[in-house]
C-alpha cells in the first residue's frame, strides 16, 4: 500500500463517521474524504424523537462528531454533497455539491449510504411527487425538525408503522401533549422486536397513552389545501373502514437499504435486498467496503441473513472497514446477535438474538419469568420479565427478551451466554450479585433458566 | 436408600433453609429436621441495616420463610435449639431446647451453622463476660433488634471495621441521623471487595457523610455506669491516640467460621479454617454435608480456597446438599467467582473475581474507564467507572469491579465472561444493547475492555 493512500467514504452517518474516525487512528497519513448527502455530520438518527419531545434540549445536541472534530482530524467532509457515480476502473468517485463536480480518487472505497423509509401504498399522500403538509418521515434530522415545527400547533397525530421507532415516536408526540394514534398492520406491534406475548405485557400500558390499531391498513389520506385532516383506516380482517381526524401523519413503516451506488458497481446483494459483506466488511468489489443500514450480515443463531438496522452494530462495522481499509486487522465475530432495547412511556424493553418466528428452523423450548429487581422485604423493587428461547435438543442459549427493570443491562449478559454458546444448565448456576439493597438472592437472569431447564428436563 | 430416610439439618440460615427446601422438592417422603439455635427461621442477615434505617419498615418482613412455611411443607423446625453432640456411630444429633434433650436419627446430616462475629481486642468492651451497654455485634436479627432500640435515643455512633457490613452499617445509622465514625485498621476500607483505587473514588463521597478513621485501631472503651461513652483510637502509624464520644460501638470486625461441631466428629477444615466441602457438599464425613458461611469452596480463578461469605452462594450450596442430601444429583460449578454488590450513600457497588492483592501468583494487567449511562447528549446520565483485571499472558478475563450506575448488573456480564474463559479480545467485541434513552452505543462494559486491550498489545 502506498504511503499516502486515499480512503473514500460515502456517508457520514454512523458507520460512515466512526470509518473515518478509526482509519485515522489506523493511519495518520492516509487522505481521508467523506461525502454525505445530508446537511448534517454524523448525529444519533435514534435520538430523533426525543430531540421532538423535548428530553434532548436542541437538535444540535445529538451531533456527536461536528464539522470542527473531523477537521482537526484532518478527515475532508463534504456535506449537501451526492455521489452521483463511482468508477471503478479509474478508482474515482464522482460527486455534486449544488453545482460543483468534485472528483476524488480512492484507493479504498467504504460504501455507507443507509437506508431510505418504506413509503407504504396510501391514497392521497402526494402532491405534485411530495408529501403533503403535515406527513412527515423520520429517517434525518431534517425530518425530525418538520415534525418539531408544527407539533405545537396540532392536536392529532397518527403514526404508520409500530415497530420501534413508530412507538417510540408516539411516546414523544405524546409527551407533547398530542392525541396519538398508531397504526399497525400486523396483529402485534413490535414484531421484530418481541415475541407476541412478550408485546402483550406492554399494550395495556401503551393503550393508557395513545390508542393502538393492530391488523389496520392507513388506506387514504384526507386533505384540506393540501394539508393533511384526516385518515381512513381499514381493518385487515373485517374489511370496515373508519375515519381518524390528524393533523400529523409520521410514517414509520420501515427501511429498504440505499443500495442503488453499489449495485452500479457490481456489489452484490443478497436474500434481504442489502450489500453482502464479510467479517472485514469487504464486499465483492475490489478495494470497496460497506457498512451500515446498507448491509446484511449473518445472524449468529440462524446463520441466515439479516438486514443491520441496530446503531451498535454500525458502530462496530464501521470499526472495522477503517481499521482494515486503512491496511489495520478487525474482524468482526462470525454473526450479529441482535441485542437491542428501547424504552417508552416509562418501559424498557430488551432483547438479543432472534424472535420465535425467526427460529422456525431450530426445535425450540421458552419459558417466561417474572422476578424483580429487589427482594420481596425490599421496598420500590420493580418488576422484569425474562422470556427464554433454548434449542430444544442441547439446551443452549437462542433468544432472550425482556420488559421491565434494567432490561437492557440484564440482556447484555444473556448476549454473553449466547456468543459462548452457553447450555442453559451452565447459565443457571451463574453467580449474579446479591445485595438486598441492589438486587435479589438469585436474579431474574438464573430464576428463568430454572424455568426452562424443567420444561426441558420434562421433555425429555 | 430407604424409602422414608431421615435428613437432619442444623442451623436455618439461607444454607439451612434452603437445603430443608431442596431436600423436600427432591423427596417428598423423607422426614426433614431443622435445629436452629435462633429464635427466628430464616431471615435476610444482609438487610439487617436496612431495618435499623427504616428502609425497611418492620423486623418480621426479612423473615423469608415463616415457621408456617415449613410446617406446610412438612419440614419440623425446632427454634432456639442448640445441637450438643453428633454421634456418627449411631447417626444421632443430641440437641437441646430449654431443658427438653431432643435425639434426631439421620440418615443424612447437613451441616449449616454459619460463622460468629470476631470480638478485636479491645480492653474494657465486655463487664461480667458480656459486651456492656452500647456495645453490639451485628450478626443475628436479634442484634439488629438490640441496636434499634436505642439508636432513637442516642447521637453519636461508631463502627469498628471498614468493611462492607461496617459501612452498610454506617450509612444505617447516618439514616438515622446519628453522627457516625467508621475505624478501619487497614489503609482503606472495603479491602476485601474492591482495589484500593476503586475504595479511593467513593471515599469523598462517604466522608461527606461519616468520619472515616482508617490505619486505626480501636484500643479502649470508655465506659459510665458499665454503659459505654467513648472509644480511644490509636493511629497505626504515628502511635497517636485520639478519644470519641461514642455513644454506641457496632463491631463489625469480621467473622470466623462456627466450626466446632463439624470438627468434633472429625470433618477436615481448610486453609480458611472452613469446612472443606466438595462440589456436592460433602465433607469427608459419611453422610455428613456442609454449606454456608462455616464451609471454604474453590476461587474459580485462583484455584485457591476462599471462605463462603456472600449469600447467593450459600443458597446456591443449599440447593446442592439439599437435591444431593436427597438421593438427587447437584453439582456445583468448579470455582466460586464471588459476584457481590452493596449500595450505600447512594452509591452502588459490584465486583467479580479476586482483589489484585489476591492475583499476586498471576501476571495481570489492569485498566480502569469512566463511562456514562446514557449518550453523552442524553440528559441525567449517570457515571460507572468499571477497572478491569485481565491475564497478561492470555488475555482472559480474571476480575472486574464497579462503582456507579448499575455496577451489579454491568458485572453481571463479567460474570459470565469469566466463567466461559473469555479472552478480552472477544468480550471488546460483545454486542450490548443501545438506545439512546437506555444505554451508550458501545457500554463501559466493552469500552473498558479496549483500554486493556490497548495496554496489553502495547506490552506485547
Amino acid at each position: 500500500m502506498s504511503e499516502e493512500q486515499n480512503i473514500v467514504i460515502i456517508g457520514c452517518g454512523a458507520g460512515g463517521g466512526t470509518a473515518a474516525q478509526f482509519a485515522r487512528k489506523t493511519d495518520r497519513k492516509s487522505t481521508i474524504t467523506i461525502l454525505e448527502k445530508d446537511k448534517y455530520p454524523q448525529y444519533s438518527k435514534g435520538a430523533l424523537p426525543y430531540a421532538i419531545s423535548g428530553d434532548i434540549s436542541e437538535f444540535k445536541d445529538l451531533i456527536e462528531f461536528s464539522e470542527e472534530w473531523f477537521k482537526k482530524e484532518r478527515i475532508d467532509l463534504f456535506l449537501d454533497t451526492t455521489v452521483k457515480k463511482i468508477d471503478t476502473k479509474r478508482q474515482v468517485v464522482i460527486a455534486k455539491r449544488d453545482d460543483t463536480t468534485i472528483e476524488k480518487p480512492y484507493d479504498r472505497l467504504i460504501i455507507s449510504t443507509g437506508a431510505l423509509p418504506v413509503i407504504p401504498p396510501i391514497q392521497n399522500i402526494y402532491h405534485n411527487g411530495t408529501l403533503i403538509k403535515g406527513i412527515h418521515v423520520l429517517r434525518t434530522l431534517q425530518d425530525a425538525q418538520g415534525i418539531d415545527s408544527i407539533v405545537s400547533k396540532i392536536k392529532n397525530a397518527t403514526i404508520v408503522g409500530g415497530g420501534l421507532i413508530g412507538i417510540e415516536m408516539a411516546d414523544s408526540l405524546h409527551k407533547k401533549g398530542l392525541k396519538v394514534n398508531v397504526v399497525e398492520s400486523l396483529p402485534n406491534i413490535l414484531a421484530n422486536t418481541l415475541d407476541e406475548d412478550m408485546c402483550n405485557l406492554l399494550s395495556e400500558e401503551i393503550q393508557k397513552n395513545v390508542s393502538l390499531f393492530v391488523n389496520h391498513f392507513a388506506t387514504k389520506v384526507e386533505s384540506n389545501n393540501n394539508s393533511i385532516s384526516g385518515i381512513i383506516l381499514k381493518d385487515n380482517k373485517t374489511g370496515e373502514e373508519k375515519r381518524i381526524k390528524t393533523d400529523l401523519l409520521v410514517i414509520a413503516a420501515g427501511t429498504k437499504p440505499d443500495v442503488d451506488l453499489a449495485k452500479s458497481i457490481g456489489c452484490k446483494t443478497g436474500e434481504t435486498g442489502s450489500i453482502i459483506v464479510n467479517d472485514r466488511c469487504e464486499t465483492n468489489v475490489k478495494n470497496v467496503y460497506a457498512v451500515g443500514d446498507c448491509t446484511e450480515y449473518t445472524d449468529f443463531v440462524t446463520n441466515k441473513p439479516v438486514s443491520i438496522g441496530l446503531g451498535s452494530i454500525v458502530v462496530k462495522q464501521g470499526i472495522a472497514a477503517g481499521i482494515n481499509a486503512a491496511g489495520g486487522e478487525y474482524r468482526l465475530p462470525k454473526g450479529v446477535l441482535q441485542t437491542r432495547t428501547s424504552k417508552f412511556f416509562g418501559l424498557e424493553i430488551a432483547a438479543v438474538g432472534p424472535t420465535s418466528n425467526h427460529l422456525q428452523d431450530i426445535p425450540i423450548v421458552s419459558g417466561k419469568f417474572r422476578g424483580y429487581s429487589l427482594p420481596e422485604y425490599f421496598p420500590d423493587r420493580k418488576s422484569i420479565t425474562i422470556k427464554l428461547i433454548v434449542n430444544k435438543n442441547t439446551g443452549n442459549i437462542l433468544a432472550a427478551q425482556a420488559v421491565g427493570s434494567n432490561a437492557a443491562l440484564r440482556i447484555n449478559t444473556f448476549a454473553c451466554a449466547i456468543l459462548n454458546g452457553m447450555n442453559i444448565n451452565e447459565l443457571k448456576k451463574l453467580e449474579t450479585a446479591y445485595a438486598p439493597q441492589v438486587a435479589p438472592t438469585l436474579d431474574a437472569i438464573t430464576l428463568v433458566c430454572d424455568i426452562v431447564s424443567m420444561k426441558l428436563s420434562r421433555r425429555g
